[in-house]
């Protein structure tokens, strides 16, 4: 039985923490923290785990823990991610990893010294059709990929301009979108960003800095163009699509159809979409865990790695700095920071 | 120039006499006859055609005339068709060709006689998907056929009990159906038929003998069972599929959607029905008259002969006849009426 | 801890063996019984079980075990229902219950008088896409069920005539649609059936009785026909598909797609089809259990009960008798038998 | 009748010669031009069309036509069109109608001044599909458009470097998706672009200066972002499709399936790709063409005009200035040439 300890117990968290507590065989939850008070205690005990605190360093002094997966917000995740590590546990962090390059290098570099797996929330690495997707580029079936698309809707983000950091849509949207481009062309790296983003869901949030909708194309050294695409609010439901096109062939991924069953009416042939990513995607956020949990045990080298963060990372700066300077940007150029 | 007479001014016939007015190269519209007054008139005024009559007679009499299509009720096909064939006139007549075997047999040995082509109204046969399935079928694609199925439902039949006679679902409607199972199971011919037929659409109606609902399953002498389906309303629009599976695969054919436009909104993802049979089949309505002004020219056989006609109609009788009895119906039995 | 004993190990029962010991909260595999030598027990080393035996009657003497898990062969079905029953364990058992009627009547009292949970294991109820077509005709959306149709093909059911009974391709296959068709129609039952079937798949097997192919018309008390519809050998997968079709509109479900992935290349637009139940059923094979071992815990009554698989087996019955007969057969004549 | 010459007899001219021969009522090709020795004479042979010649300005000169349709070379259209305006002939004028700004707005002058109608091929307007999506947009399903995507990838363009001109990929085909995306965003114009475009599909072609693969973010005044992608190799067919996404919902269009039919084997759920544009856009050449002759008849303004030709070239310009400065390049800045 793998002992995890969760930190952070929002909606992500609490929904890794039933599936360690409840969906993951061999796994147990061992503890929960949240700085809000009451928090952790409530889902603690919703889940029969014997411990809860308002403070991870307790968890992360457990010795009897093996791992954590760290829920918090974005900001701190960096500097949990190495006081994991230094204590010797096991990491699956939430994306992103970190906002900051060095961040990035440090909890990587802590890991690597700790000789811990560490993993980070690509979940869609875990779901049935990006990996099918992915099978078809790895066996040569989409060729030599050329065009890429990948795009994250949210059905409506509640957001609070005064709570959400201005760049959410990169470090926290769009960084799916760059690992899954990053996923679905494995034989190059991205070398320049233009991006060009908005407020175009509360215009009103512009000027509080707050963007709610971009467009990103990522230029790839095999030649490969992509675009990522994303947008706080889609009234039809949670919308994450993506497509790889190359000389052989194109695999495209993404059903927004919430079941199978389609319903005929006077106002047409209609299915209904699917409205949250816990339903989306519930099945890889399982999975996701469940590997994570087999890395601790086994000692494998997690699907979704620091360095794959810490590349997301890149071209979500990059992007950042496009739309501040109006240009693209050389993913070189934000290694200088 | 191929010089066509219209007999029968209802919507399909006026659509059948603008596809020989206006769409299909190599033809004119040389006659316009129906019993109504004024009918045939205001068509013919419309399509610059410059001859109109409430008397078919006067259209088989006119030397001019190299063929005629037959779109009168079909209670008057079978008549028309031997009328036509004895005046040397090539025939294209609607659907059914006949309600009576030994009116079909008279039809067909006129035509025979005449040396004259027959085609029948079964335009799925030049439907572009429907003749795909038929070519997966041809091509060893499916196999031998095991099971098979088609489907007509009309988005609202507007029938008065008074006007239709009672058995339309069969001789109007399922006639479609069964000559499409036959042509999608090429080497095989039925032997048996059960049928089940209500009022399901208009309760009150049963009454005054009118069913607008069936299901029929057909035997062929390969083995494959076949199911054929009928509704007088279908409130998501017309809806024609058909199905078959066999050995080595499966074709389906039939999308009711209007257009390849798709919405998405707060109801789901949505695709409009097509709301009539003109709507869907637009392309091999134009198609069938286009190949029988073809036929005409060059004497090739019709895609849908007389001899289809009749073994549609077998089933259909064999269909009314296992309503009547309640049990099943060999064809070989309708042959000894 | 719901305690429950696993009667039968072969893929279904190792399946359910597997989600009683790792996928659901709250129970745990505590027996596995199994008559091949060395079956049971190899499963219950896999799976931590403290228990394996070849005899079903110890885990029914085990006062530690709340419920019992019944995946042995069919014929097997109804006395060990019985026998669990009378040992007071909640019962949750593989279809068919039983294949006589009597069987099922016994089966059903033994659980009523012992005041014990009976679910049955039609797990299309616990598939998202048929529930939401389910909750489509239950909110109206549907209108007066008016036609129906379920079907079920095997990729390629490997079955040696000498070991499967003649009938199961109504005992075993169809009684899953004839459920659908009931559950999808829910304020009608089955008034009378007409059955064809054949050995189309091997024909070879006909004189030994194996039927592989088969349509049967159901007709019901509001008027409503449906037809179900199997084959052991779909080359492309395994599917399994629903519509009822009604006064107000219509719910389709099913979608034999292994996953939201489709490739494009030089042969066209291409989905993989799911080639298992266990695939395309997995979740619903996990929640039947769960929420079987939830109505252990709560006392409610399961959503698919004895009565149900009685009403199906009657169905069954019927369709039998019709193939025998060639006529169309009432319910109410397989209750005199 | 409407009399109509034709001038260029490509594959596309051929096509737009048959319509006016052949499929549309009221018109009738009067007149073939083509400089290429013999394949003027051969189009009009093989129609029925009693005049050919090598030389163009002889259609313009002759009085008894009514209108011209222009399928020449894109170099020669702007030219073309303003003589043909001069000679008072109405003009159907392929895309693009002019490389060069000037060019447009001389030949969009010569009309005014000559007040003939002027339309030009862009005829995904003329679509079932995309005309629905439009409709969508224009009725407020859509709600204030933000996020658009419009893509063009031809099967295999067949090119030989020394014939193709270098920016094809921006003048001939991403025209059609910048005029798509403004169409579908009807209350807002192109302010800004950024463009990347590469030799993927022929990288031997690159130092030859032929593009061949493209994506081109364009920024709308109301904020809107769209992406417009092409490539000359699609392996598995013709793929147009365009996106409009808003704040109350979205509309896709573009179903490259060649027929409604679908087959499943062994390999999965197929369905075959259209192959060329003629076939995918059958109706909607024919269509534009229809409604043109109606333009001339009746006097109507067209559906697509020369300030549309116009607007989507500046967009086209910027495109290919962005290319070559590896920056944005706002719209005001190529009017300024």
């Amino acid at each position: 039985m793998t002992a995890v300890g969760l930190i952070g117990a929002g909606a992500m968290g609490a929904f890794h923490g039933e599936s360690l507590a409840r969906r993951i065989f061999g796994a147990r939850l061992a503890a929960v923290a949240d700085p809000a008070p009451g928090v952790a205690d409530r889902l603690a005990a919703s889940l029969d785990c014997p411990f809860a605190t308002t403070d991870p360093s307790q968890v992360l002094a457990d010795p009897e823990i093996d791992a954590v997966v760290i829920a918090a917000p974005a900001r701190a995740h960096a500097g949990l991610v190495e006081a994991a590590a230094h204590a010797g546990k096991a990491v699956f962090c939430e994306k992103p990893m970190a906002i900051a390059l060095a961040d990035a290098d440090r909890a990587i570099a802590a890991a690597d010294a700790a000789g811990v797996p560490l993993q980070i929330g690509f979940q869609r690495r875990f779901d049935r059709g990006f990996r099918a997707a992915r099978d078809q580029v790895l066996s040569g079936g989409v060729g030599e990929p050329q065009l890429l698309r990948s795009l994250t809707r949210d059905p409506d983000l509640e957001v609070e301009p005064a709570k959400i950091p201005a760049w959410t849509v990169f470090f926290e949207t769009l960084i799916h979108d760059f690992d899954a481009l990053r996923w679905l062309n494995p034989w190059a790296e991205a070398v320049e960003v233009y991006a060009v983003a908005d407020a175009l869901v509360r215009p009103d949030w512009k000027e509080r800095g707050l963007l709610d909708t971009a467009v990103v194309l990522v230029r790839f050294d095999n030649g490969a163009i992509a675009t990522a695409e994303a947008s706080f609010r889609a009234v039809y439901g949670y919308d994450v699509r993506a497509e790889v096109f190359g000389s052989a062939g194109m695999a495209t991924v993404g059903d927004i159809r919430e079941s199978s069953m389609t319903y005929s009416g006077a106002e047409g042939v209609v299915s209904r979409g699917s409205q949250s990513n816990l339903d989306l995607f519930h099945d890889a956020y399982v999975a996701e865990i469940a590997d994570f949990v087999a890395c601790v045990r086994t000692g494998a080298t997690p699907r979704s790695t620091g360095e794959d963060a810490r590349a997301a990372l890149a071209i979500a700066l990059a992007a950042i700095r496009s739309v501040e300077t109006g240009g693209p940007v050389r993913l070189a150029a934000v290694e200088d920071v």
